[in-house]
């Protein structure tokens, strides 16, 4: 059934020469392809299936690129890309891998931006919008027409969301910012401005307080954002408006989807009367109890196809169910132990289940990083135990507030950095420079453990009762291991999903989580390896042993935020090389200071200053690219980095075979 | 006049005993103290101003520390300090630098939080609370009571302040968040919210939209914020109140600040009934055309104490304003050039005059860096030339927008990085952190003039047109030249005012921009100096060669963000040390950049590796430290460099004197 008209629309002028009939149509056949789509492939299934009739409305009623549409986030978009040109890649499996999650000017002419971050829409909008305005002040035209933000009810959590709102009005001048409120974020909406947003709902659009009048904007409610001939009569009324306007259409995220499952007949009304016979819980939709309508999803928002059902967990849910079954049973005696998740749980292990059992223990407050941070710090500073939880990527957003309220502050805060390091994530999600962010800002503790044993000690290190001896005296931030180190884990636990939540020792004070552990000593070469590659060090000395039986010094140093200068000294006498390894950017990052420590600690005597090498990522942007192919690339693999001894080997270092 | 009652208080309950005229006695006397203080001193005291009789009751109606008191950028905690046992600082002139310019817990247990960026007090008061009522809820007691977010209608724009409150309706117990609405930002106040704040004003509270009831709070309006009778009754009504509220507060920016000046007298009544008989202008208090009352000062940001009055601009005031003047002349030519403040013009030398020139082509965003970045992305995109000028530690909210919006969407974008590098500044405005910062994201070219034609020259590059040869194909952040570069001007042009507004040359393309520059070509010894460090390399040069009739090669890198590797091959054969020189942090710096290239790029002849030192910032924070000081903490002062290099020299480096 599906693609018949989907097939025949190349280009929004299609969307716009369709009979109403057949506008109807093509909309149950964009919500079928979907469907099959989000199956065969995974992607951000839920809030699609909730725009596909105001796509559809848009694309019907303005005229891009000419008029600007900016998708908020911009995982909403595929609806957007099978309209402009690439339905291809969600009709047929061959091309499924041509276009990206988010909207990509590279893609199409349609494409304003690589967004894959929240909230910034608006403030992107009123960029383009200033310029049209004024290039039309100065010479009466513009390639510039309309410009449209489309944003959810869960980006507009985001702060600078609000920023953009309240300079959108100030601004004037055409800007139309469509608020997608499916009443869902990630997971449920968070925030006190829900309950206003829902009377809205209730009224029509009619009740006050209006958040959106509150920041000096015109507004416009349509009660059915499935409904395409509503949709398509409020965006003809907003057309070439004179002022930003907002106009709010209620969506149901996941229209489609319940139904599909129960009976797979597409009794999704093209009026988008859609309808719901039952919840359906898998593990492709992480259902919300919260979540106000049933069969609604609350994330899909790393929904995986259904190949990938059943798998075992990936490194983030691991260990973040690792994390937080061992925080659980603290909640009972540590009122002020709290978890903090700006709003993606679910990617992070942080389940339904635990966040029942946690009930006030946990926070998720929306998607809101910096708030998020600040909160922890809030929560320090009164005595409380705070560990705020999410991706690398996203916590860059709360930059400025490790620096200030966490670090400055001394707050003590554990910081769970999640997808931290190489990945095969996208050019917006990439956790590559994770180190290069917190373990430069001065007074942060960042840790690098290498096994779940570790990752656990160090989470019961950094959430120590602040008086306890030993206890860190300001912010920690542990790096959740990744896929090197669960493999690595599988195959030294016999079972892994049992190993023990290891108690702080009364040992195991600050200067003995900041040492460098010597896991083999040996000569000559001394591989320190952080965080994710440490397994790739082990592999790299058995190779150095059967090829040349040298025994190599292999060190996990644990932590990148200080230099255990004590083991780098003992390295002097018996080391020409030392070679660093690491799954993140070099630059700015971890191995850069310890060539830069022995530079800069130099011996009389010139044999007592080891080379060093670093191996880790370029200063660049990837996107898509898988991790082995990545490793290969920055010689983060036993051939890469055997080669590099190799290459540094045959310099100005004195080969010593030890036998 | 000043002191008779203030001398008596040395904590709050001092206040709490005093009859109700000498309540309002003491309200005259702080102002006067205020005025005194300012005029000798200088400080925030706009704010403060506005802030005495709402501080004094307060202090009047609860119970500090029990009670906690969050001041948002804490700037305007003057009044607090004099209540809570620190009038000394602020009435007798041998003790005006013992306390900081904003809340510092070490100082005092009145104080929560060392806060200098905006918009957070109502995020760490959701921290504060959160701990208490889980405290409450496991145990029956806390130690914490009410908890106060002091914030002002300024900071409201920040993305934070927003997260923060729909956080705390979200959140619910008791939560008292006293918005001291002057009507003005650092500048005048921008954006749409301000429109229905005003007609919250004018209704005495009751307008709708409301943007406080909008985020789900309950809401009170003071409309004489000046009347410390009536706020007393104010914050009597909500203490112990079991939900979030917020109590907005009407006050009068600088009051007493025109009056004083015009009579001298005091002529401000205790009840609040400021006076203003003229508007007053002066470097003191940099008054907006915009400001709704006459006489209301827009920033006292950093108010200059007298004695400062009339002399030269610092660097940041004097390259701003070279850099506004050489933009100026092409906004009649050019739609799409904009300048983009957020809310700190006066202290980067945008003046007045310039905005009012500049008419759209400038915008004041309000406090929001991460709008400001991204608004600048949405110009870029739609083919504008965006400048956003701030200052080095306020861009690290933007941290996210500048990877995502600004790099990875290779917007072509112009930071203006002002107070970059070392400096005597407090702990949350230092500028230490900068190069780490924005030079180890992908993409982002990172320049560092060394004079201001260089300056001149590089923002001419950066604003080329798109199409322009040589033009750069994505964000460029020019770091404003500080002291050390403002007094090599000075030294070496004779009229440094004069300086030409080089148009960019038809060569000037980004391979010559990117190359280092190689100002003296010697042997032995290569100094790299970035950016406000260049005239040091010069003076240790001349040293080099008056002790030792060495000429050493000295370079000034002119950018940080990639390597000219050409220079640094060119090195080997005569250089054996290598010293970089910065005035940032060296971890994630610069300078360990070039030392990592050495050491991952030898030669088979030892010889043609030289040693590399780095001199700079070690990562630490720093507070109110003279900048000579540091300088002198980190060597990087003529003796400094010239020990280090000895120190090296006496290593392993062989010494030939050229003569």
């Amino acid at each position: 059934m599906t693609g018949g008209i989907l097939h025949t629309i190349h280009d929004p002028a299609d969307v716009k020469a369709l009979s109403t009939p057949d506008l109807h149509a093509l909309c149950d056949e964009i919500r079928a392809t979907l469907l099959a789509y989000g199956h065969a492939h995974g992607g951000h299934i839920g809030s699609n299936l909730g725009m596909v009739e105001a796509t559809v409305a848009l694309h019907r009623v303005f005229e891009s690129p000419h008029d600007r549409i900016v998708f908020d986030v911009s995982h909403q978009s595929y609806v957007h890309k099978m309209l402009t040109g690439r339905a291809e890649a969600y009709l047929d499996p061959a091309h499924f891998d041509e276009v990206t999650g988010f909207t990509n000017p590279q893609e199409s002419v349609h494409d304003q931006f690589v967004l894959g971050h929240t909230g910034t829409s608006v403030s992107l909008a009123c960029g383009l919008a200033k310029t049209r305005d004024m290039e039309r002040a100065a010479t009466g035209h513009s390639s510039i027409g309309n410009v449209i933000a489309v944003i959810g009810d869960g980006s507009l959590s985001s702060g600078i969301a609000f920023e953009g709102l309240n300079n959108a009005a100030a601004q004037g001048g055409n800007l139309i910012i469509v608020l997608n409120d499916n009443e869902m974020s990630i997971a449920g909406d968070f925030g006190g401005m829900y309950g206003p947003l829902a009377q809205l709902r209730a009224s029509n659009g009619t009740a006050q307080p209006n958040l959106f009048e509150a920041f000096g904007l015109d507004y416009r409610y349509v009660g059915d954002g499935n409904d395409v001939d509503a949709l398509v009569a409020a965006f003809e009324e907003v057309r070439d408006i004179d002022h930003p306007v907002v106009v709010h259409i209620h969506t149901l995220k996941g229209a489609g989807f319940a139904t599909q499952h129960t009976s797979n007949t597409g009794s999704v009304g093209s009026t988008g009367n859609v309808s719901h016979d039952e919840p359906w819980h898998s593990d492709h939709c992480d259902l919300s109890d919260a979540a106000p309508h049933a069969g609604q999803c609350e994330a899909s928002h790393w929904q995986t196809p259904d190949r990938a059902l059943g798998r075992p967990d990936d490194p983030r849910k691991y260990y973040g169910k690792m994390a937080m079954a061992a925080l659980e049973p603290r909640f009972a005696s540590e009122p002020g132990l709290v978890v903090i998740s700006p709003a993606t749980p679910g990617s992070n292990g942080i389940t339904h289940e635990f966040r029942e059992h946690a009930g006030a223990h946990y926070v998720d407050c929306g998607i809101t990083e910096a708030h998020a941070v600040t909160f922890a710090a809030g929560i320090a500073r009164a005595g409380g135990t705070p560990v705020v939880a999410t991706t690398a990527s996203f916590f860059q957003r709360a930059y400025d507030q490790f620096f200030q309220e966490m670090s400055l502050n001394r707050s003590r805060v554990t910081v769970l950095d999640f997808l931290g390091g190489l990945s095969g994530s996208d050019n917006t999600h990439s956790g590559a420079y994770d180190v290069m962010m917190f373990a430069n800002i001065p007074g942060v503790t960042m840790l690098t453990p290498t096994s779940g044993a570790d990752f656990l000690a160090d989470l019961a290190w950094s959430t120590m009762p602040a008086n306890a001896s030993g206890a860190p005296d300001g912010p920690v931030v542990i790096r959740v291991p990744g896929s090197a180190i669960l493999e690595h884990d599988h195959q030294t636990t016999a079972d892994a999903g049992k190993i023990a939540v290891s108690a702080p020792s009364p040992t195991c004070g600050a200067s003995r989580m900041l040492s460098y552990r010597v896991h083999q000593r040996g000569a000559q070469i001394a591989i320190l390896s952080l965080g994710n590659t440490y397994p790739l060090a082990e592999r790299v000395a058995e190779q150095l042993y059967a090829d040349n039986r040298m025994t190599a010094t292999v060190i996990d140093p644990h932590q990148c935020s200080t230099l255990d200068t004590d083991t780098l000294e003992s390295l002097r006498d018996t080391h020409q090389l030392v070679v660093t390894l690491e799954d993140g950017q070099l630059e700015g990052g971890w191995g850069e200071k310890i060539t830069a420590y022995y530079a800069n600690h130099r011996e009389l005597e010139a044999t007592r200053n080891p080379q060093v090498i670093n191996i880790g990522a370029v200063k660049e942007f990837t996107d898509r690219v898988p991790l082995d192919e990545l490793n290969h690339r920055y010689d983060l693999t036993v051939d890469g980095v055997l080669a590099r001894i190799r290459e540094a080997w045959n310099g100005a270092i004195p080969m010593v075979i030890k036998r």
